[in-house]
């Protein structure tokens, strides 16, 4: 089953679509047909691939696709799956972290599933499929296995199944990892350009952090003034923050919950 | 003055002692004395040295030393720049990120400054000093020449001089980069365990969140349910952490402060 070419099918045109389409091509793979709301850009995303149809209805009946893939927003999927045309036996996926498989059961299709890549797509940022987890999910063991082979065609070396709650799980905990992760940064960067000093510098600070994080696991990482009780650096922290409430708000939260994690072990 | 070869007094015998001792000697200089308070400890660091004398007292004078360094804890810093001695001309320096330059003004000498390493230190860890910023200050033009030549000869790539307060402000913004970042690590690693999913998963996403912050910006690099708006989506998580209240509060906090972030600009 591994390896075998298969004829795609895509609905969406949106980043995850952009850098699927053509990397299934590059894959030995054929995206016979797409459809997307936005005219231009299904035509744009369509005249990167070999020669896929331009769908002007999701009506994949007779395109020969033995997959469907549903690249949409998270919102827009119990739509799309409703109005959705494929042949018997075409195994229909979305590609969301945080929607559950069944959202697909609406009697076009007995075999179901999602694909999801476990990464952040930006448009201008070409992907590298080979660091990119995937995590999927099937109605069918037959099903499984196709959808585990296309991931490991596109090269990815992490490659899980797992059920919808585990997967919206997974999706919770990336949103600690990253979104907010993100938002500390932005935080960090206000604070130095509030005076004056290069948030690059923190660059080789926060690569090391990660990587230990990632080494000997972050409960056996934390270092800084909450960690080691340090009362005076925090309270000369939380004075010179005093002008940028929001970044006081979450310095304070997060203090607050080093100090209750740890405290018990001093 | 840059690559001239010092001769260097240590107090300490923490982490930042431990890594940068060795390494001045690796860069030409030498450690001419070095006190700590536990004897044994001083004993083992001294015994990575050249031909380091260990002092019962953090008495330099005679030593040779044209700089004595206080690696020592935040705390710590005040008590001993008041019971050290130094010769006449002599550089006194602490290296925190946290303390300012003036605890050090106790008349010993004229000549005090900063040598600030920017990164975290474990014991078992080696450091690669190319990769650490330097943050310096001090109190003549010459000294803070001294340093700068100091921290280069290290080999580091990233030496700036700053005041107490940028210093103090960057220190702030550390623990958010990392010591807070840190601990989302901790929360996102819990929720995947309670899950049954692997946190290691994580890893492809985490390193290209903060790849794609330090390129584009954090500013820039926003995504996830909180900055789509996907009240939806924020829900189900808050409900999915229902058990987990630590993990729930620090969800509430940082999801309100991008909401209201990026609010403006929908």
């Amino acid at each position: 089953m591994r390896n075998r070419h298969l004829n795609i099918g895509l609905v969406g045109t949106g980043n995850v679509a952009w850098h699927l389409a053509p990397a299934f091509e590059d894959a030995g793979h054929r995206v016979v047909a797409v459809y997307g709301r936005t005219p231009k850009r299904t035509k744009e995303m369509a005249s990167r691939l070999y020669d896929a149809e331009i769908l002007d209805a999701p009506d994949f009946s007779g395109s020969g696709a033995d997959i469907v893939l549903l690249a949409v927003s998270d919102d827009y999927i119990g739509e799309v799956s409703e109005n959705v045309a494929v042949d018997n036996g075409c195994l229909l996926v979305h590609c969301s972290g945080n929607v559950n498989v069944k959202a697909l059961w609406t009697g076009h299709t007995s075999e179901i599933g999602v694909f999801y890549p476990l990464q952040t797509f930006s448009k201008n940022k070409s992907v590298d499929f080979e660091t990119v987890p995937f995590c999927i999910e099937s109605s069918s063991e037959a099903s499984a296995k196709m959808l585990v082979g296309l991931a490991e065609s596109l090269g990815s070396e992490q490659v899980s199944e797992m059920d919808s709650n585990q997967r919206a799980s997974l999706h919770a905990s990336a949103v600690f990892a990253c979104n907010f992760t993100n938002h500390l940064l932005v935080m960090s960067k206000k604070i130095c350009e509030k005076n004056g000093v290069g948030f690059e510098m923190l660059h080789p600070l926060l690569a090391e952090t990660i990587n230990k994080a990632m080494e000997i696991g972050p409960e056996n990482s934390q270092t800084g003034p909450a960690k080691r009780r340090d009362f005076q650096t925090l309270e000369k922290h939380m004075d010179l923050l005093k002008d940028m409430s929001e970044a006081q708000g979450i310095y304070k939260t997060l203090t607050e919950s080093i100090l209750d994690l740890y405290g018990e072990r001093v």
